[in-house]
């Protein structure tokens, strides 16, 4: 007999009841996904298997006492990266939170590192309790307004398409890419075309969206109107409902879950901010909030297990029956969704809200140092006068789109310089994966800061180090700080840093906790404040302003874009 | 660009209407397997593939003045050598019936002929306008009791699984094997641990159904109890409800499907007698039957289109959509569900009743002639008389089970010959795929033959040459006809032919069209009540009088099987 053959052996054993199961759940009412009852079960578990249905002989046996038995969560469409946290720390953070497997797009990180950030990803979320399973991202660079870490062509995305645990193409966000047949994004196409392929195409409809689904993509998350949802669906895509930090859709989309249609759904969140998971949490914060919009909790539970395990093809995922693995979670109630303990394997993975996984750092040797870029220096932020007037970007509350102002430059010695009597600060992106020293100089409104400065190597989608200030000097402090810590957050003044948040991790991500992290997300966003800005998400809205894929105007290091245009644009007028 | 990005960039551009679409369907109303919904319609095909909803340009317009368009069904499970036709004349009775695909398990011949028989069915089945995948028959041979024409072995299995249209492994009969870890069916399900696998256990419950399902078993479809189904259902098993020309088990089996379940159920075949199929269709006899027991006509579609697609992993079959495959029943009404036209792969193959492509005829040359036996003679058909009471089979009319009956032995010059005045008929079993010799010799009750005989090469699971009669000599010209046809069902009587429906193909299948096949099975009929049958179908009986796996008493070419003890038995008591 091979391995293979005596573990499912004993396994057979165990599920005739001629060998003792490891655990025996007794007392418990289980979610069916099959069936979307509950009924009263008593589940055996053996080898991190569940091996049966009703009463056998087990080494431990819990007595759940009424508590729910629900299939452990999956997320659907997360990108890790949005979570600050290394795979390591986040598997930390939503075990207890009942998420037991998630499907991520490690769209960041490539941007950043290309292939090898991709690697980095995979080789760092193996054996972590969590389930990880990868997306390969479709749309590396997002644009070419921008100067990127790296490339995936089609020929890096078929090796990416041998791991086993990349099930498909990540998010095709190029829609117009596919609709008019754009040959790289054939080759991409063609090297995953027996693969699942996700989609992203916001308010696509009729004729195209008809040209995307030949292409075949089979999913959207990037549904926002019901409507909208209502003709992918039945034009035959998976819809991926999203609730998360950011953008958040169950208020609109919660009317498509009928019974008939609710085989079709699945719920995601695409993002989790750290302050989210530790404060609401991951899945299960979705699930109660499927509850609010009017979904009972058993078909929110469907659609965050089995729907999603069917649609990837995980066999063994999503469900609590015989010859599925052992990944549950207890209940307290399907009135609550509050998650009691948690069960990897059948290995109990956390229990009250505790994750009792030991702690495992993300090594430093194995981190990515992507800060290619020299000491930044103030001359380099110089701006020289070419004219009375510029374009300055407006910053917007909320959104992640902005406006374009024509201002009065404020002159000093000749240089076009920050004045926050009228909230105009200079703004910058500095290309720091090739050490080209490229640059892009602008001015941005909204702000509000008084004095100081602050800078973030997250910035999308390619995550040069971005900046902003009163002062050229705290511009230079914040950004050689990044440099130093292989980028992060911070938050400067009167040259001296106030606030930090590091991101060893290719400049998107810590390795320390969830807490640690919330913490200093929490410390910099004061600092923030207290320079002055009177937005609530400074970091956030900052690592927004370099996308050059959502209208108005944007700064690159390439320099300004007029995205509507689709061009780039002087600063000066 | 390569062939294939070509090919897709055309079908895109015909989605976006920037080139005539083939066929655009006007007026119908579409049966939305995703939204469970009838809505109006306007569906476009291009080469081969639904590429949008709504008007475009197209070079053909079918107005279908409010006809359905439904996805081509799908039977998830069938044996076509049921049918006693080969597949090429299979596919020209079942597409005007509406069927586009089927997934087969091809056990009969590979009982007969291993797997060059499914190499055959693989070869004839290809661009037949029916789409055929295939499972690989998991239990060949059925039994040690009996000399079947060939093994598959778990190493044959393995060369199966490559082939691009087989799917899985077929239904795993022998369900003790697994539950008690056999190391040969182990061997097997090693080999299809990452592919679907069918399951096949009658009544099978409890702590030995778990096991089955942890060997990775998937499916059932031979429920025929609701309970036993909804055991199987609550356990993670998708439910394939039979409704098959011998086996029905719609009546008991739909209650099962209600809104919440019916993503688990699908409709199957699993037989389709060549009568059945002319004189009431196939699939959509399944769903007129479906209806008559209250499952609403589109749920019923679902369950024989969307849902065998999904379990089978077919990604672009089972529904209407940009990017499916352009698989479509025109029916005219969801209350008649009589089909008008049938269109696969975007080309009309079927109208009111008649295919519409050109008659193939499967060569001769590669058919399995595979009676390897001696010419038969008198003598050994001769029993010696051994006591003065021997143990006789008792046929049972529409039942596979058998009795066992202790009668007198009639006695002619040593001999114990038949008796038709109490009805008590000489039966053989005769080997005939090894040249071996082998037979078994035994008796029958409840036939009623009054002269002449009747002999089959269809006999379940092996095969063998299957003979019954008053005479020995009209039953050896049955024999040695059936030896030069190459095997099929033949009447003789006073040394001449009466009838005959030859089966070259393995001797289980004919080269003919289904309405030749279908005479022919009445003439063979005829002649056997004109010979003073009392059955209604007395070659079927015959066929299932050599199967060792359903009780009583059976007969192998090895001899009597008394088949509750599972071991030989002797003639003479």
């Amino acid at each position: 007999m091979t391995e293979w053959q005596e573990r499912l052996a004993a396994r057979l054993e165990a599920a005739r009841g001629d060998r003792p199961a490891d655990l025996l759940f007794r007392g418990g009412n289980l979610v069916n996904v099959f069936t979307g009852e509950l009924d009263a079960a008593t589940i055996a578990v053996y080898d991190g298997m569940v091996v049966g249905f009703g009463e056998r002989r087990a080494d431990e046996i819990v007595d759940l006492g009424g508590a729910i038995l629900s299939p452990g969560f999956i997320d659907g469409h997360v990108h890790l990266e949005s979570s600050l946290l290394a795979p390591v720390e986040f598997a930390r953070a939503v075990l207890p939170q009942g998420t037991t497997t998630v499907v991520a797009d490690p769209h960041e990180i490539a941007n950043v590192a290309g292939i090898l950030g991709v690697q980095f990803m995979l080789d760092t979320s193996e054996a972590i309790g969590l389930e990880v399973f990868f997306m390969a991202p479709s749309c590396v660079p997002a644009t070419p307004m921008e100067t990127a870490g790296a490339e995936l062509t089609a020929a890096d995305l078929k090796v990416l398409a041998r791991h086993p645990r990349v099930l498909g193409l990540a998010e095709m966000m190029n829609f117009p890419g596919v609709v008019h047949g754009d040959p790289a994004v054939l080759d991409k196409l063609e090297v995953y075309q027996d693969r699942i392929i996700d989609g992203h195409a916001p308010l696509l409809s009729g004729a195209q969206l008809d040209a995307y689904l030949c292409g075949g993509i089979s999913s959207d998350h990037e549904c926002t109107l019901l409507e909208e949802a209502r003709e992918k669906l039945a034009k035959g895509m998976h819809i991926m409902i999203r609730e998360g930090s950011h953008s958040r859709d169950l208020h609109a989309l919660a009317p498509l879950v009928t019974a008939r249609a609710a085989h079709r759904c699945m719920l995601v969140s695409d993002d989790c901010h750290p302050e989210t998971l530790l404060e609401h949490g991951h899945m299960n914060r979705i699930l109660k909030r499927a509850a609010d919009f009017g979904i009972d909790a058993i078909t929110a539970i469907q659609l965050a297990t089995h729907n999603t395990a069917r649609y990837f093809g995980l066999r063994s995922l999503g469900a609590i029956a015989p010859g599925y693995q052992a990944d549950i979670v207890i209940l307290r109630s399907l009135e609550s969704l509050q998650v009691v303990r948690v069960y990897k394997k059948g290995k109990l993975v956390a229990e009250e809200g505790e994750c009792l996984l030991p702690k495992r750092i993300t090594e430093a040797k194995t981190q990515l140092l992507t800060m290619n870029l020299e000491e930044v220096t103030e001359e380099e932020l110089h701006i020289p006068v070419q004219g009375q007037r510029l374009r300055a970007i407006r910053a917007v509350p909320k959104t992640l789109i902005t406006g374009e102002e024509i201002v009065e430059v404020k002159d000093h010695l000749g240089r076009a310089v920050s004045d926050p009597e009228r909230d105009l600060l200079k703004l910058a992106v500095i290309e720091r994966h090739q050490g080209s020293g490229r640059k892009g100089l602008g001015f941005v409104e909204g702000f509000g800061l008084k004095k100081g400065a602050l800078a973030s190597t997250v910035a999308h989608d390619s995550h040069n180090l971005v900046l902003v200030g009163v002062d050229d000097s705290d511009m230079v402090t914040a950004a050689n700080r990044l440099r130093e810590l292989g980028g992060g957050l911070v938050a400067v003044s009167d040259g001296e840093v106030r606030a930090q948040l590091p991101l060893p991790v290719a400049g998107l991500m810590s390795a320390a906790s969830l807490e640690e992290v919330v913490a200093q997300t929490r410390e910099v966003n004061q600092a923030a404040l207290s320079l002055g800005s009177v937005l609530e998400h400074p970091f956030m809205v900052l690592s927004f302003l370099a996308l050059p894929v959502i209208p108005k105007l944007k700064l690159t290091d390439r320099g300004l874009v007029d995205v509507e245009r689709f061009a780039p644009v002087e600063l000066f007028v």
